[in-house]
């Protein structure tokens, strides 16, 4: 008995349209639609440029880049995530000199293949990380691009206050950390093994969760330096220790580590991606529970972790 | 006789290294060794974000995405003018909005094998053209990329004058135009057809001319709103009656052409990339003779040449 095979020309060969189809000008007002524009927002998108109150007088600026196959991959993370993500590296850069972040402008590259909808999934991640602290979704530009490709710009206000830069550390300072280590490389790692867990390690690399308040409280508690760890620990303290001129030392018995054994040190000291943040403070600063000291700062040098020099590790694009 | 051939052993394979050789770091360092920081700048390239100055306690923000294949070939154009040509369209936006550019983010996505000289060449041309109105290169990003991916992102201050909308023209107002039309279009075409000149016509394609003055003086001549021509005068107008709720009429007749005879019409009409300012003046203004008025506003809505409607055209990205 053959079972009737149902008419195929009857069936839509899909039921989405694509970016192509709906065009440069269609696109942007189904993905503009949606947006709110906070207080801080003069001129929203649709002009040539967007107006952004900087009543600081000041504006903290920072753009990142993510390409397709190297920052995500679309059959590991959905475009939700992958706005999530984007939005979420830039906001930290600016809550990381201890601003707020005010607007996002977005540059969308993508195969006219592109559904719709994912590109509406997109701009819904960009969108709800940005709620998340306040900001809004100003502007951007959309155009055809070989592979999904990201340019996300924040920006913030200091509101009045000095910027928490990597060269302020001094020898006697305290190293400290808010957020999650490690967790983002062990999901990747994860993945790369053909394996779908533990769930909230996936996760973890498919959307990081930066601690946001850590940036006003850093303020607050007096911090002396400040950055969000995207490329590892190691990496990137090392660049509050050639910035500031002193030596880093870690203790990597304090890591805050996302599973027990040397894999968890190994990842908590090199995985970048979590966004948390790292920071240094005058010695005798009180920190609360939210953060952990992980180390101290003295005169010299580099970096160490229990006390021998860590060469060069980390992220780098290129290699 | 034979003429003996070098003993090509000896000869290096090439002479210069690539970006993926220096690694991501190494070539930071070296993109950024030239750039200089004006007055406007408190902290640029090297921390988590740049912080610029906004002194007018506002800021302009405008964000494009340039793609190889898309936007430039390169072998239509050396990496100078890439970089001068993607400087030029951001700033030519904030200069659009009536402001003046104060700094520029450059997100740089390359494949491994591209040679340091060109990504040295494209800073020098971000840097020179930024020069022209007294803007500095604050930050970016650098990543591997599969094809040259361009993300600039400009700041514009408006020192405490109202942004120049698309939304302000009102019945009665002439439009005018400062700047290159077709040009830019005029010289792509050629290079599609496989020809080498007029060399003005190709260099025009290859870096736009924008005439930045043009947006400090249609704010002291008081223009109701303004733009740059990007995607085509028609198409660009027609945002500006669409926002503004008018209808525009122009006179073909009246236009700057780049060369005589009906094509020099259709390119002035529809070509986009050399981002010449158009605007919309109160019927008494009596503009300089760089300023060309190519036509009126009227109640109603869309955009007319010598009386007839005009559909749809200029530039989409997706078509």
């Amino acid at each position: 008995m053959s079972v009737e095979r149902p008419p195929y020309r009857d069936i839509p060969r899909r039921w989405t349209i694509n970016i192509g189809e709906l065009g440069e000008f269609g696109l942007i007002a189904r993905l503009t639609q949606d947006l709110t524009q906070g207080p801080e927002v003069e001129v929203g998108p649709g002009d040539d440029a967007a107006v952004v109150r900087a009543p600081d007088g000041r504006v903290v600026a920072t753009s990142d880049l993510l390409v397709e196959g190297r920052h995500f991959r679309r059959d590991w993370s959905g475009p939700y995530d992958i706005g999530r993500k984007a939005a979420a590296q830039n906001l930290a850069d600016v809550v990381a000199m201890g601003a707020r972040p005010t607007a996002l402008l977005v540059g969308f590259g993508a195969p006219a293949e592109t559904p719709v909808d994912w590109a509406m999934d997109l701009m819904r991640g960009l969108r709800e990380e940005c709620a998340l602290v306040g900001a809004s979704v100003v502007g951007g530009d959309i155009v055809r691009a070989p592979v999904i490709t990201l340019a996300v710009t924040a920006l913030g206000d200091l509101a009045g206050r000095r910027p928490l830069l990597r060269s302020g550390a001094v020898p006697g300072d305290l190293v400290a950390v808010r957020g999650r280590l490690g967790w983002a490389a062990a999901g990747l790692e994860l993945l790369l093994a053909g394996l779908g867990g533990p769930p909230e390690l996936i996760d973890a690399h498919r959307r990081p969760q930066p601690p946001y308040e850590a940036g006003a409280e850093a303020v607050r508690l007096g911090a002396t330096a400040l950055l969000d760890v995207s490329d590892g620990l190691v990496q990137d303290l090392g660049h509050i220790a050639s910035a500031s001129g002193v030596r880093i030392e870690l203790d990597s018995s304090a890591l805050p580590v996302p599973m027990p054994g040397p894999d968890g040190v190994r990842l908590a000291l090199t995985g970048g991606d979590d966004h948390a943040f790292a920071g240094t403070f005058p010695a005798r600063t009180v920190l609360p529970a939210s953060w952990r000291i992980v180390g101290r700062v003295v005169e010299g040098a580099g970096l160490t972790v229990d006390g021998d020099l860590y060469g060069p590790g980390g992220w780098d694009h290129f290699r």
